[in-house]
């Protein structure tokens, strides 16, 4: 084999194996965990062969789609909560960034606590995706304090914690009832009342 | 058959339903939809035919648990909710409720999002369950903002909807840094400086 062939063929491998987790993806949303490996070759015009050469099973690519998931879902929150350094703006990004992965993945999300699942992913790696998605919130919520933006006696990690479980509840709650734009403004008003404790009377 | 044994027959099916739905719930707290129907029986102590006389398949044995676990759930938080008059004593008493029972119902909680389980139960039957679920904090806000101990600025909706949400995250997160009644208590605390609007600097 000529060098050149040997890139195209790692770059074909490359693209297929990212087109697999975004088949995968999709499958996924509608089948949950009883996604099948030759549905997903066929939507995904490969073998099943080719399917296999990347994920020698049906766990090792659903590892691979939560993974995914996750480290996007945490680029977004990360790059919303860095926007800006006015902890205003930054949390109404974040709030944004926060409600739309969640919508996004919100079918892997709801069973990443499935006990199959939770099977498939080491625990280290669970508590470890759970300490970021924390941190950054908190992060967040300390500089705020910090430059005298957010009231000082906020309990910065029960904030975080209520942020990150607002994002679920706000979906399921009002999902049907609001536009995720309407639900992102009224969920970051509130917050912000709440944090600066600024009361209008 | 005499009269006397029919009512015991009836008073045994009563029973035999119980303790299917107990036995079905610890099951499906290890295997999650996947549960059998035949290790069911035999935990239970049943045949395999009593136990489909009672439920014709998996489907309808899974809708009872659900049902089952929203019910228990939605009981003990609305008798936290109307626990006191006091706004401040109701608010501790759901949250201690609400982190409590999502522990207890967690595997099938964390599924009841799944693409399958979604399937099986009606769309307006889900619908029901959340608007009753945030009704009840609704109106425990409500009420503390009509007798004046709660902010008059607050969303009370939106507050519902965190709460609501906090139940979940505060036990994925800091569950494991925490006992059940610490987090409680924290959380509790935490909401309550947030919705009277009290700094204490």
């Amino acid at each position: 084999m000529e060098p050149g062939e040997v890139l195209t063929k790692r770059a074909d491998a490359v693209t297929n194996r990212a087109r697999i987790i975004e088949v995968a993806l999709s499958v996924f949303a509608e089948c949950g965990l009883e996604l099948e490996m030759n549905v997903i070759a066929a939507r995904a015009h490969l073998g099943v062969g080719t399917l296999y050469r990347h994920f020698a099973n049906r766990e090792g690519l659903l590892r691979a789609i939560v993974q995914r998931a996750v480290d996007d879902a945490l680029t977004q929150m990360r790059s919303a909560a860095s926007a800006s350094d006015d902890p205003v703006v930054s949390l109404q990004a974040l709030v944004s960034a926060g409600l739309h992965t969640q919508q996004q993945y919100r079918p892997l999300f709801a069973v990443m606590r499935d006990p199959r699942l939770a099977k498939l992913l080491d625990s280290p790696y669970a508590q470890s995706i759970r300490t970021q998605f924390r941190k950054t919130v908190r992060e967040l919520i300390d500089h705020g304090i910090e430059v005298g933006v957010f009231r000082n006696d906020l309990d910065a990690e029960m904030a975080a914690v209520t942020i990150m479980g607002s994002f679920t509840s706000a979906i399921d709650l009002l999902g049907t009832s609001y536009s995720l734009d309407e639900l992102a403004q009224r969920l970051s008003h509130f917050l912000l009342t709440m944090f600066t404790g600024k009361t209008e009377k």
